[in-house]
């Protein structure tokens, strides 16, 4: 019997698991990054946990299939480097990889990213459908992807194929839609939770008292602090029926839904699965996504890409590290 | 020796050809389609030069690897359907691969679009690059597409990807933008020669005589017919220095451009290859594309898909046929 050793690793926690073949999970550990420390203290910290997790269940070394290291940034796979991860000092075009492999010179470590790995996490095992080709989008304080293709992770040439966050939703030089990465009109600029919010906000203000009881509920939850307003009180505010909540969440769920219909029109995937913070609102988002697609897709044949919501929540990127590690 | 037969049915005409399994052609034989006479006369018109391509090889009917059938429209692969081939009369819903099969009942028959032919022909055999991924655009009257992930048509769930034509590039509801899909804002919608056309002659005649410099040429080679200017007309004038015909196309390649940096962030292939009657203009096209992409693809690592014109032209569906044939 092999074994499959995978860590999420993010900006404040790391959660690894070592599985056998069948996926099955022996052990987990979960523990702080050491972020701030810098990228070789937290390379020891990786060495440490792989250490542990095959001393308290006895595999031995030689038995592992191969270590997966999912990382919140932009990596360079065949080099084996991380080109940026924003979250944890010193991941600048580090040889991540060859900084593991020295320890473990005889097993393969993979390194990929994490929205790449919560694809194939939500697709081995989130799932109930036994799908092969599916997109999975994560929404959140941005929006990232990543791609599934006959069960295995779609890259591209340069390893950057799933920067489906910065595809361009519209021909724009309007300053609401500048995006974080400095262009205009930017998928991720009208989608993700923090432009929603910024959305709402500007929106309230302009309203100012004349239509008081339109986002009355939105404001109370928002402790009367145009600033406060998130994607989670616009959330609660549509759950108590705040027609401005409401109206915010569709207007989003839209811009979702146009992003959509981009990615089926170039891919025709079996599924869209979205996660992430965003998808958390539930059927008022889904339900209009799905309606934009339906609106948006009047080709010939009747589009039967579903649009789902992600259920592995923040165990998605590390059990999507277990799936990598199985299917290569 | 195994051999492959590929049929590129168009809806004017119909080239066939055999080849060995190195893809070298024995013979060809090119014919006009009897599309007007319906779907049945053009299946008996396939059967017939099938027989006729054995005959003049003296190759056996079991010696074929499979027979790759390219049709001008919307297919269901799994189902050897065609949906609508809008230029060949019955051809809906029509069961093309039962039709032939029934002649040929041993050998494999393939039933695939033509745009995808024509990027598997162009990978194949177009590129000096021994390229693995590509997307391939056609941009003539329409815009179409085919997708090459590992050296095989990417077909999606519904065998309908590939619809970059109708990507969403911009959120509007501009009448000059409306689609023949009956949207608004499509790839297409912009991108396409006729649209080009269309936008060249609108703008001509807003301008009036105020500027008459400025899209003299234009106007001239189009015999003063607003209404015949073509995206020939505008790279004939172009070639002539016209500033009106130079800004219409730099406008066109913008959008042809933004469509590329969408399938860029989606797919990241090694390169997108363009054909089709507007590809037809040159270097004039196709560097502003290159810059269009460079400015919207600001990501942290540069973008390395290349952006290259088609080389094969009206051979690319036939060869690419053979191609399929091969690959499969």
């Amino acid at each position: 019997m092999k074994y499959i050793i995978g860590l999420d690793i993010g900006g404040t926690k790391i959660a690894a698991a070592i599985a056998d073949e069948s996926g099955k999970t022996l052990t987990t550990i979960n523990t702080p990054t050491q972020a701030k420390k810098g990228g070789d203290e937290v390379s020891a910290q990786i060495v440490s946990i792989i250490g542990e997790l095959l001393k308290s269940t006895r595999v031995n070394q030689k038995d592992l299939k191969n270590i997966v290291l999912g990382v919140p940034g932009q990596i360079a796979k065949s080099k084996g480097l991380i080109i940026i991860a924003p979250n944890i000092k010193g991941w600048e075009n580090y040889p991540l990889q060859a900084k593991i492999q020295k320890h473990y010179p005889n097993v393969p470590i993979i390194i990929e990213n994490d929205a790449n790995c919560a694809a194939m996490g939500e697709l081995y095992f989130g799932s109930e459908k036994e799908f092969k080709n599916i997109v999975f989008l994560t929404i959140s304080t941005g929006v990232g992807g990543g791609i599934v293709v006959d069960k295995k992770l779609y890259s591209g040439a340069n390893t950057m194929a799933g920067e489906i966050g910065h595809m361009p939703l519209n021909l724009t030089n309007d300053n609401d839609y500048k995006c974080g990465c400095g262009r205009f009109g930017c998928f991720e600029a009208y989608a993700s939770g923090v432009n929603m919010a910024k959305r709402a906000t500007k929106r309230i203000t302009e309203l100012g008292a004349a239509k008081d009881e339109y986002g009355k509920i939105t404001l109370e939850l928002a402790e009367s602090n145009k600033s406060k307003i998130s994607s989670i009180v616009l959330s609660q505010a549509a759950k108590q029926n705040d027609k401005f909540a409401i109206d915010i969440i569709k207007e989003n769920a839209y811009y979702i839904g146009i992003g959509c219909v981009n990615i089926i029109n170039v891919l025709d995937p079996e599924a869209i699965i979205i996660g992430g913070g965003v998808s958390n609102i539930g059927d008022l988002l889904f339900d209009e996504i799905r309606k934009t697609v339906k609106e948006h897709t009047s080709m010939v044949s009747e589009v039967k890409t579903e649009i789902i919501p992600a259920t592995l929540g923040s165990d998605a990127g590390l059990l999507g590290t277990i799936a990598i590690g199985l299917s290569e």
